[in-house]
């Protein structure tokens, strides 16, 4: 499948939206606008020419284990080694350990590119960057000597090892145990499944970070400590020296990401070193969830891009029946399947959902960068409370999104999508675990209610709202976009009312936290994409009332909008509604009354 | 995976809703309750013991194609045997050719089972049903003397040859031809993909219908001409003969229903039967299509239901995490994910759209059956209608459903939903092509319009609303269940209101067919979805009141209701405002704007 990274849109997302070179000298980087975009488009090249052409193969090849290695589809390998050499593992590693430092709001343009290109291959380096986060927060100076500039660079990759079978969400029942040893090392004994990347042939070395159970811990989260288990231990000089006690004990087969591998580690007495406290394993692992989180957010979009630019293409070829007024391409035997309304409307979904998750993750990205960045105390708070809430929206909603929308590419090519070779169903199976992972979307909606919502009393998500009304009311002032941000507005309103309304039901029964929380989370997501809607027509006006020399493209941007707010919007009505329909009729059947 | 027919639900629907007994006497079949009751006994002790444990390793092992010989996968040809053997294949063929002649209003159930059971399986014999029909409806006597008794038998399987390449929604491109022989046979010559069955190794013959064109056939789909085509040509005694010049050149490479042989066809100059009249093979076709659109509803529900029962079986084992309210399962280390009002609510999801897509299809085979065998021709022409109508929504609704039904229950076994020995992603994987096949569900949402409402001015609908009203009025009667009741009677008008207004759209712009058609067939779907539930409740209700020993059952048919009106039928409403956004935002970009 080819892919061409959606350059324009990022720069108009970058640039026009939230001006990118003044966050970055905000943040002191010496990144200015040529810089950016010089990059944007040398990873536009390697994402195309590199990575992309890999994917279809990769799903027909899968990994392979072979005496407790694994073998990867052909050219993940030579593809990670160019991914390494030219510096793309290192983009935003800490520059102390050798990193370029890039700010995630450009850096998250480059992530989305391999996402959309290959996801199986993006899983490798996704988690390397997340544990190289939690290791560089958390870690003793040592461990941080001693790893982290080989994790940076990417020469060597990291994991997180969480899951265990009888402890998925619940990470309370977690069981493996790490013995404390004289030399003020442990030795793990579990088994951890599901671990993305726990085995793998391109990297020299892999740095696992595992959670487990010290002797004397506290029963549940409280008793859960962090540890860095590397996969051969480093010698006098620092190289990977002796096989540690780990192994993969198998590899899944899996619906899609089919070159990811997906491993069952088993650690036996494995040597392993303690990162952060004893038992305040679980808060250094939010360090690397949060980014992973955000991460998996890209995936969602990576693969919703790849699926419209897939369906667009088709779209455009594919001769079918005749528009319903009447012939268009009079000259063919039938019309380009793009003149109908139906796959119109299925392309327009495409597009604006996921030029609107494209808003929302650079805004999100750009909340992360001044979390860690900003100049003053408050800001850095500001921010981190405004990413905090956004993180499980973006979670769960841009992976939602990137299912839809590989779904209405799959039906755009009618049977053909079902068709391997064509590459859209892959997308459909290759999004769908990012539904799954990193805490189901699920978790992701009582998250948002529980720890973000109910928290401050919807402080935060008020002054979120805030800021949307004064887009819409700058909007208000532009007759060409009234309309447009009188909806808008409207809705705006009815999520504060709502958003109150959800936090008196859940103070009044603990169910309506479960009850409300998907459809909060897909009433708000919605809501939050049509401001972002508002903001980009507002942009796109002004560059037009300029004489812009890009008329079609500012124009699309406000058809666009108009398209988002008139058939997408709606759907806020009915999570509304559903949410509103309470928690009772979810609690009245008995487990044993499901089903007779 | 584990497969138990819901028995309780289909007897539910079939007597205690719809009166089989009564309607099967009316047809002047012999079966009563007591027979009926019998034959879904064994047919769930056929599906659940000789069909479901295939499903799976059908899954793995696929398909093969060698020398021109396609082996299905390991167990299915002795299966099908047996299903042959025991006379299930021939329930609702015609009497006079050997077949037992059952009524679709009991048939159904026995299909819902074996969809359930293994789609890859059912597709094989679901499509000689088919072909059954039109033949029967539109051969020669002689053609039905040669072939209809071992098709009926399901000695021989049958299939559908329409797609070519080029090809697909729009048959007018159709290529393949036709050239009259002197003994008054065809030699047929072309291509066509996609066939279902087109080859494989369990039947002794296969008889291919397919559409091609006569030498001087009008240009178009006025210049299609239906033809019988059997794999192997009869000899003087009818039996297999000569080999056709026709073969299997390839099998495609799918998303699912990996044990279906999915054929490319190649017609070399084979001999051929005219099958009805010259240049009237689309009408011919359609008798065929019917049918197929009404089974592969079917297999959307079939897929629902078996989605639900496992991921039932799931929330009511797996342990994780304490409920909302505190712990439930005191002696466990958690609490089964049953309790967690989320997971409850992908369950009731569940639950009340298959259940509730059970009624539509039960309520539609009903029509089916009437249409032909009811008493009087205005009966008959009533029904003709009324199914006329309702086969789009079945078609598109049910097979929409079963995709959202299995990727509930992928998200309710979280990360095991992704792999593959769990079941779960196969049955997403296999029910996405029930949305693409027999015409897309766009495709159907079009002929809802444009053949069904538009073709009457609403006249069918309106009558079908009028029904449901009398149910809702019914149902006002009744304390308990009148707010139930009011609430969808609201939604009944707002229906008609809507339909109208659809109506004046389509007659001012041909292009707001397509621009409402998606929308206004799931807008339809839930409506008609919450009539059926009323009426299930009124009858839950009545057997409740008459201190029916099954209070359970029928407790959780209004908990049902309940549930589906106050958390589903919201749905109706963003349907409903996207339809109303119009047609201009979908016209309004063109196709060269829709990237940059």
């Amino acid at each position: 499948m080819s892919y061409q990274a959606p350059l324009r849109d990022m720069r108009f997302v970058l640039h026009e939206l939230f001006d990118a070179s003044a966050h970055c000298a905000q943040l002191g980087t010496g990144l200015d606008r040529e810089l950016i975009d010089g990059v944007l488009e040398e990873a536009a090249a390697f994402t195309a020419n590199e990575i992309a052409p890999l994917n279809r193969n990769s799903d027909e090849e899968g990994c392979r284990l072979e005496n407790g290695q694994v073998s990867t589809p052909r050219g993940f390998r030579a593809a990670y080694r160019q991914y390494v050499d030219n510096g793309w593992a290192s983009m935003t590693g800490p520059v102390e350990f050798g990193g370029q430092g890039f700010p995630q709001l450009v850096a998250f343009a480059f992530h989305e590119m391999l996402m959309s290109a290959s996801l199986s291959f993006r899983v490798y380096s996704g988690l390397t960057e997340g544990a190289v986060l939690a290791l560089h927060k958390h870690g003793s100076a040592e461990l941080k000597a001693g790893y982290l500039a080989k994790m940076v660079s990417g020469q060597w990759t990291g994991t997180m090892c969480l899951t265990e079978p009888q402890a998925g969400t619940d990470l309370a029942l977690l069981r493996s145990r790490a013995e404390p040893q004289a030399d003020g090392s442990f030795q793990i004994t579990g088994s951890k499944i599901f671990i993305s990347g726990g085995e793998q042939d391109f990297s020299e070395n892999i740095i696992h970070l595992v959670l487990a159970r010290l002797p004397d811990a506290p029963v549940g989260v409280k008793g859960i400590s962090l540890f860095l288990v590397p996969k051969f231990l480093t010698d006098a000089d620092g190289a990977p020296g002796r096989r540690n006690a780990l192994s993969c004990g198998a590899i899944e087969h899996k619906m899609g990401i089919k070159g990811a591998s997906t491993c069952v580690m088993n650690f036996d007495g494995a040597t392993a070193y303690l990162v952060g406290e004893a038992n305040q394993g679980l808060a250094c692992m939010f360090t690397m969830m949060n980014d992973a989180r955000f991460q998996v957010g890209l995936q969602g979009l990576g693969i919703g891009e790849a699926a419209f630019q897939g369906a667009l293409r088709y779209a455009r070829e594919r001769l079918q029946s005749r528009g319903l007024t009447g012939p268009v391409a009079t000259d063919k035997v039938a019309d380009p399947i793009i003149v109908h309304p139906d796959v119109r409307r299925m392309l327009l979904i495409q597009k604006t959902l996921v030029e609107g998750g494209r808003m929302l993750a650079a805004y999100t990205a750009r909340q992360l960068d001044l979390e860690h960045g900003a100049e003053s105390t408050e800001a850095r708070k500001a921010a981190s409370k405004r990413a905090a809430l956004l993180i499980p929206i973006v979670k769960a909603f841009l992976t939602d999104l990137g299912q839809e929308v590989a779904s209405h590419a799959v039906q755009v090519y009618g049977g053909h999508g079902y068709i391997r070779e064509w590459g859209m169903e892959q997308l459909m199976r290759d999004s769908r675990i990012t539904q799954l992972y990193e805490g189901t979307n699920g978790i992701q909606a009582l998250d948002l209610i529980r720890r973000k919502l109910l928290a401050d009393g919807g402080a935060e998500l008020a002054a979120l709202q805030e800021e949307l009304r004064s887009v819409c009311n700058e909007a208000l002032g532009q007759p060409a976009l009234s309309g447009l941000a009188r909806v808008v507005q409207a809705r705006l309103d009815e999520w504060h009312g709502l958003a109150a309304e959800v936090i008196a039901r859940c103070q009044h029964d603990a169910q309506e936290i479960g009850a409300a929380s998907v459809d909060f989370l897909h009433y708000s997501a919605y809501v939050l994409l049509a401001g972002f809607w508002v903001q980009a027509a507002l942009c796109a006006q002004r560059s037009l009332d300029a004489g812009s020399a890009e008329g079609d493209f500012y124009r699309a941007k406000l058809a666009s909008a108009d398209f988002f707010v008139k058939r997408l919007l709606p759907r806020a009505s009915s999570h509304r509604l559903a949410l509103l329909g309470g928690a009772d009729c979810l609690m009245a059947l008995r487990a044993e009354h499901f089903a007779f």
